[in-house]
């Protein structure tokens, strides 16, 4: 599956995987800029941008962009995280240029008054709805205490205050500095003509602003607070809880590592944790993950149980990290996380949606392209060595962690109501 | 992408499509049973037992059965509707052989007594949350009002009481009748060499008994009720109807112009309930879908709502099917329709679980095989002769409406509290 990348003068990054076999083709814009890239002030900016950028341009209206999709068959949506924010569509061959033509429209948007006003609605009622959701709740809560001020702890969707006082012409001052040609990747995968795409591409982005881009703080994060955090909300049915802990960043040869020791300990099938936690019936789940962000990585392991059972199953998660931090896993464990693996990136890589999204996120983070075997290979040479060295680097055992629901005291701190 | 078939002595099918640039392998055993299959004292009886399914066989323990997934990174599951009992899961190819030996020995399980008394205590709960999800409950009620007797409207988790008087040996009546060989289908799809998945499954298999199966009640349902029954459950916070009506069944040509007018009229984006209820405001959500059965089939148009905008909603809907009905799509509608299936289709087809679940369930219910290529051109070739010849054997505006949510009272009718 060849290759290709092409920069156009605009800075705007042009990269492509094609794959002849396939009968469809995906194509993204991906922009670097998320959450982490707002100022308290801003904060929500970029998902409300997002939810903006399908109400219209010069040339469309809200409807006709939505026409657009559903007329070529498009299986399109976006979404925004911590770092990026993703604009995507699969369609069939034949598509492509009427696929370009309306997701390259779409990120030209005319951010109208009266829609911003309509649509800052719309978000409030999802930050509300969100609230009702223990999970996500806690998630945001845990990031906020882990990060503190650091901007990795920033919430996607803002609050209730920062959006609510949003006006326009902060969000357009936003889209332009941070929607500036050279901050964004169109990236494309499947069944098409590489030439076709770079001059669909810069026949449709040439004339986009360059900026200054580029994001602040991207060291690594060494200023956790540690301990346990007990936040309280007695109406919550379970108990909710996460250690976040350091990890290496997206760029760091040490992800394969770090990605295999979450598999080991963490899965949410035949893990340590499924079998000393899940499988017994202590916890509803408890998984392990490993987030890799640029310049900086975390890992995340999260439970839900019983509210009764929370302490035993805190203990039970620190002996099983401690254990794994002072012995590593073992040679099965080793074996069976790399088969986990191999399985899972050959399945994502069938579709070209997923080769798109892969072959944008390395670039995105790293500047270069793997193809799907070398990514195998990355994997399968973990070495029982390169454990050690992992978890020497980032200790999996040194975690903060933050407990929500209706606890309202865990091992002797008392709770916060939330 | 070549397709063979063989059948074993006694009765089981072995179907496979087989794709060289594929990189992974899928697997399934589909069982041509499901809660239609089941007594009124057996309700809940398949879903049941395809949990018992991972419960651990002659040669292995359930935790056995889930290592031997999990070493080979296996993506598997099971899952149970009214009319198939499905196990699959994907793999590298070269753990076709160790994935067909975990799978076919799940389908001889032990059932053992200890491990049934646990595992209803499990299904007994899963029905109580159950009950927690309007969109669930309403379906389930709909069904029934809808089918009246006709099994198609059996529930397929069963009741508390169903499955709380079921017994061990009562599971094994049933295992024994419609696990039989000859009312199993054996799939394959991806990086697999034919041959050799003959002989892993002829191996597994050659000794499963063979029995009379078969399905009673296959004649479509023409004595469905009508009207609007309201059910009425004051906590619930928004309100939930469902439109159902007669379809073609899953053997009828006409089913490729079913879901045209399906997505034409209720796609969950850019239809005709799109434009009419959710872009404007009036509904959460307001799909049309098309169910194809064996030897039946059902439209269903689902609403959710805030509860005062109800009545109208449910007039709207009315307008839009006999509209439909009257006059038929517009030929926009048509084209759309076609670009959104055909890019579906393709896209559906991109994985090896894809297609080894289509040709599975294109043998169960039809006896035959068609490629990808083959059905694209089915769709592609819907006529408006078409859409009129199925509207008038099958009108969309002859349905059965059932409302559950706050209402008291619809156009009249008085609400029965469930």
């Amino acid at each position: 599956m060849p290759f290709h990348s092409h920069r156009l003068p605009n800075g705007l990054q042009i990269i492509g995987e094609t794959s002849p076999s396939a009968r469809s083709v995906a194509v993204g814009f991906f922009v670097r800029t998320g959450a982490r890239d707002e100022t308290p002030a801003e904060a929500g900016v970029s998902h409300f941008l997002e939810h903006m950028m399908f109400k219209g341009t010069a040339r469309r209206t809200a409807e006709q962009v939505n026409l657009d999709f559903d007329r070529i068959g498009a299986n399109n949506n976006a979404s925004t995280s911590e770092e990026n924010t993703v604009y995507y569509a699969a369609v069939l061959p034949e598509y492509l240029p009427k696929v370009v033509d309306v997701l390259a429209d779409m990120l030209r948007p005319s951010l109208r008054q009266d829609d911003f006003d309509t649509e800052k609605k719309v978000i409030l009622e999802e930050i509300k709805l969100y609230d009702d959701q223990p999970d996500s709740v806690m998630s945001d809560h845990a990031r906020r205490i882990y990060y503190k001020s650091h901007p990795l702890g920033n919430s996607v969707l803002g609050t209730l205050e920062s959006v609510g006082a949003l006006t326009r012409d902060q969000m357009y001052a936003y889209f332009s500095r941070r929607y500036a040609a050279n901050n964004i990747v169109a990236s494309a995968a499947g069944n098409f003509d590489w030439d076709e795409f770079v001059k669909l591409i810069s026949d449709a982005c040439s004339t986009w602003n360059t900026d200054i881009v580029g994001r602040e703080n991207r060291t690594e994060w060494t200023d956790a607070p540690g301990g346990l955090h007990v936040l309280t909300r007695e109406k919550v049915q379970q108990e909710y809880a996460l250690f976040v802990g350091n990890g290496p960043p997206a760029d760091s040869k040490m992800r394969y590592a770090a990605d295999t020791v979450a598999l080991a300990v963490g899965d949410y099938s035949g893990s340590r944790l499924y079998w000393e936690l899940v499988d017994p019936g202590h916890a509803e789940s408890a998984d392990f993950g490993y987030a890799e962000n640029d310049g900086s990585g975390a890992i995340f392991v999260s439970l839900t149980c019983e509210p009764d059972n929370t302490a035993e199953n805190l203990a039970r998660i620190e002996k099983i990290l401690k254990d794994v931090q002072r012995d590593g896993i073992t040679d099965a464990e080793l074996q069976q996380a790399k088969n986990k693996i191999l399985s899972r990136v050959v399945r994502r890589s069938e579709r070209p949606m997923g080769r798109m999204m892969a072959i944008a996120s390395m670039w995105t983070y790293t500047g270069e392209y793997r193809d799907v075997d070398t990514e195998l290979a990355n994997f399968d040479a973990v070495t029982q060595k390169d454990i050690r060295a992992y978890l020497d680097a980032y200790p999996i055992d040194r975690t903060t962690v933050v407990a929500f629901g209706p606890m309202t005291e865990l091992n002797g701190t008392v709770g916060k109501a939330v």
